[in-house]
């Protein structure tokens, strides 16, 4: 038997998309000789529809894609994912289904039992769990189907007393398969390595393992789907951040044993990607997919010659081509010759197109229109926000005018501690590095320009300043970035105490400060853009806090 | 027995003020010589505390919070809610839970079993569900306490198939005692008093039931909370909208019968408030709880003339005096005179403070600067919403220097269909109207008009206009808000498709039209404010879909 895995970018919604791209895959497998092509969990759908998934039409429209494709599937059988309604009184609406196409119909269907419903997950909010679970005999070999979680357990979720592999090796199969929609986030492959692995050992079955890729908004996902052999060996692992077919044999050897040898030849562990890559490959896929997914070719963005702007200009012509990048430079009374130099280098350097914009008039015309309310008291945070408002305003005229979309540019330190401008910096479409924290900033300036210098030295080495008064600097303000950093870690990934952070070495006003300044700032978080996820946890969808709670404000 | 429900506004992880409130209310109801004391469900905590929850010092500071409470509790017992440690090795962190305290020390412990998943609920993302139900006995009489969802069961969420109350009464109780959290929709009190009537009958056992009142962001409790006896019948039904303790004396008559009577006496159904009465102080609550817990006072907005920042600013005075509002008129070239006479007429009505600040200078300055951009490029959307962000800008600068809030007046028609500029007139710390329909919107303004002329008649009665271009209205870009809020209401709360819309006599062009917006717009509604949910179905929390999803757009 040859089974062909299909790690394939999808599109939530966009039924006529995911359904001829299945097709066109399925035909090119039959080509290719494959019994069996596998797509990945909730493929005609995308995944996550969210409440797309309360509307019957939605649903209607997943059960049309999925006769269309029972249809091709003559000589050829293939697995697919979508949500389908329960016809039982009981229970919620749905479940996350697998089907099992052959002979242009559906011959088995598993659903899903263990429903993640933490972090960015929801899934216990649109379906029910399954309790039933049998093997599917084709071509002589019996396969043990599952979704995603439902294979998830060397970690331990135990709120779900059954665990759907320990009914199905009753049934004897041969072989497992695994279809998933796992995003990506730093370390999560090793993640996945680990259980998959564990999984084949346990159960001692080849198994093969077909993760989406392509991002939708702001989870990305990183592909990386996997083989593995009955003894947990890994026998083939697909791209990372890229649409691929593998095409695997699947032999018996003996009664009781299946070999698995991929049709390519494949070393473990010799090409894998440094974290600091991943990173980069991630955020480049998120622009593009968000640019492509929305009907959008062109960016703009503010570059002021700091860090994290020019950082966002790479990525976006990395993602777009330079061609479609329109860099901004706005400068103000404050900004430092260097930082338009700065800012000009690496336009140079990218080849994409600017402008310059100078904001004094401006912000000179909204003082003179406040001057009576305003009248006697001193410069200060209004006037400060006033600049970045004014470069946020001609920004958007420029997006509304010439068709871009705004990229933001604040980073994961800045907007955990709310060191930003609402309607000013923190404008955008999406927010490029909003889970990328500012020493993750300089470790990917450093390695874009590990070959040559891209983004000017001058840009990463300088002082991090917003140029929003005379002098001014980051460090006024914040600790300084790694130990901002590492505190910020402690309370929003591992979500320590104060007590516990301080316990750990930091100094307590300097932690009593960060929290403080995260807490209070959940209300500006609340208006800025989706956030490229790229770690366990991202601000956005994953991390939902109330915004008038008071708890250690 | 003598018993209190305690109906009272709690804070988000404000640990103090929660303790102490409930404390205080535990020491009158002792000098009332009550028995017992009911607070409403997760009352330590607030409701909700959303990821809080996932904060291993915060569980610690609700067990804390309750040692303070249960050491009061010497001569009276009470009941109070919080998220407690689930010590069995399976199962998610946390219980919902209910602890009944007597002699200084947790008597018993009730656990949730239903826990609400869907729209603004979240509870299974933290929660365990409970197996294991007690009854209480206290004074010679035996209570079933449940949490909120456990006892609504006349509707049918069958996902659960241990019904918490079909346990307990094999237990034989003598009342029923549930707490709740449960947020204000039109027409919510009428299902909750459905669900209570229907389950006291059921059961034939008298029933209180808790509710909060007060505002946390987006959801608004409105209390009622209510007293059943055993046929199903209103004893008392609570205040809405406001904090209030009230007192029961619980008797035994026979061996299996038990009479219930409030202290005060109770007409039932005289007093109800009218739908739109609802909504009003379902505003004035959201926004005066919005300032009060975000630590605030003062409040701004920009004051058009237009019918609804003039109903936002009668509700701000309403909720925060109109000595704290600030209504600012920001007249462009392309406001009509009636617009500024309107708007100066309301603040005269009101009695709040305005300024007048001009934004003719400001938007040539952005046209001047972007002049060699846009040279040759006819006026459209860009010049538009230049005019709509400075405003924003100027009112985001009165914030800064004196410390208000901004306001947002946009309506639910105009966030749905995308009618509004993104970092303009979308700006603001909270949506007042986000959740009001403008056919809903020219009702509140006629209601609140129902005694004397306070919101000017030429601002309902004028065609709506952003006037943001010469003659400028809205009915150019959208059908007449009668057809449109139709369409709406059936796409957004009913989830119902084009084609069903359509089959219920909207013209197809229109519908398309519509549905499209609404699908397309949800890049913008993402980064709006929290809007005071009034409805079964808001946009915010409750409602949450991909954005780049391609679904019907």
């Amino acid at each position: 038997m040859k089974i062909a895995l299909a790690q394939l970018n999808y599109h939530i919604g966009n039924f006529e998309a995911n359904t001829n791209k299945i097709i066109s895959t399925i035909k090119e497998a039959q080509a290719n000789a494959a019994d069996l092509v596998v797509f990945a969990e909730l493929c005609i759908s995308g995944y996550p529809a969210r409440d797309f998934l309360e509307f019957t039409e939605f649903i209607a429209l997943c059960d049309a894609s999925a006769k269309q494709i029972a249809s091709v599937c003559q000589d050829i059988a293939c697995i697919i994912g979508l949500p389908t309604v329960n016809s039982s009184p009981e229970g919620k609406d749905l479940y996350n289904s697998a089907y099992f196409l052959e002979n242009g119909t559906v011959k088995a269907v598993a659903n899903k039992a263990l429903l993640p419903n933490y972090d960015v997950f929801d899934e216990y909010r649109y379906f029910e769990p399954a309790t039933d679970f049998h093997c599917i005999d084709f071509k002589g070999q019996r396969i043990a189907l599952t979704i995603c979680e439902d294979l998830w357990n060397n970690i331990d979720d135990p709120l779900y007393r059954t665990r759907p592999m320990d009914v199905l090796i009753q049934q004897r199969p041969d072989l497992m398969i695994n279809i998933a929609a796992s995003p990506f986030a730093v370390n999560h492959d090793q993640e996945r390595m680990e259980v998959l692995s564990y999984n084949a050992k346990k159960y001692h079955l080849p198994l093969l393992y077909v993760n989406h890729i392509g991002a939708q908004t702001e989870l990305i996902f990183d592909g990386g789907s996997m083989v593995y052999d009955a003894k947990g060996q890994i026998v083939d692992e697909l791209d990372y951040f890229k649409e691929q077919v593998a095409y695997y044999n699947i032999e018996k050897i003996g009664v009781k044993e299946v070999s698995i040898q991929g049709e390519k030849p494949f070393t473990p562990d010799v090409s894998r990607m440094a974290k600091i890559e991943q990173i980069h490959q991630a955020l480049i896929l998120g622009i593009r997919d968000y640019f492509k997914k929305s009907g959008f070719t062109k960016a703009t963005l503010g570059l002021s010659g700091g860090i994290d702007s020019a950082l966002v200009c790479v990525l976006a012509c990395g993602a777009l081509g330079a061609e479609n990048v329109m860099a901004v430079l706005l400068p103000s009374a404050y900004s430092s010759d260097h930082s338009i130099k700065d800012a000009e280098d690496l336009v140079k350097n990218l080849g994409c197109m600017s402008q310059t914009v100078a904001i004094k008039a401006i912000t000179n015309s909204f003082e003179n229109a406040l001057e009576p309310q305003f009248a006697g008291l001193p410069f200060n945070i209004a006037e400060e926000n006033i600049q970045s408002r004014s470069r946020a305003v001609i920004l958007m005229a420029m997006c509304n005018k010439f068709g871009y979309i705004l990229l933001n540019t604040s980073n994961k330190s800045e907007a955990a501690v709310g060191y930003g401008t609402l309607y000013g910096d923190m404008c955008g479409g999406i927010s490029v590095l909003g889970d990328v924290y500012k020493t993750q900033v300089y470790e990917l300036a450093n390695h874009i320009n590990r070959e040559k210098e891209i983004i000017p030295q001058n840009s990463i080495v300088k002082p991090p300043s917003a140029e929003l008064r005379p002098g001014q600097k980051d460090s006024d303000s914040l600790p300084e970035y790694d130990v901002l950093d590492r505190i910020l870690k402690e309370y929003i990934e591992f979500r320590k105490s104060s007590t516990s952070i301080i316990a750990a070495g930091f100094e307590e006003a300097v932690v009593r400060k960060v929290i403080r300044l995260v807490n209070i700032s959940e209300h500006k978080r609340y208006q800025t853009p989706p956030i490229l996820r790229v770690s366990a946890k991202a601000f956005g969808m994953g991390r939902r806090m109330p915004i008038v709670g008071k708890y250690l404000s």
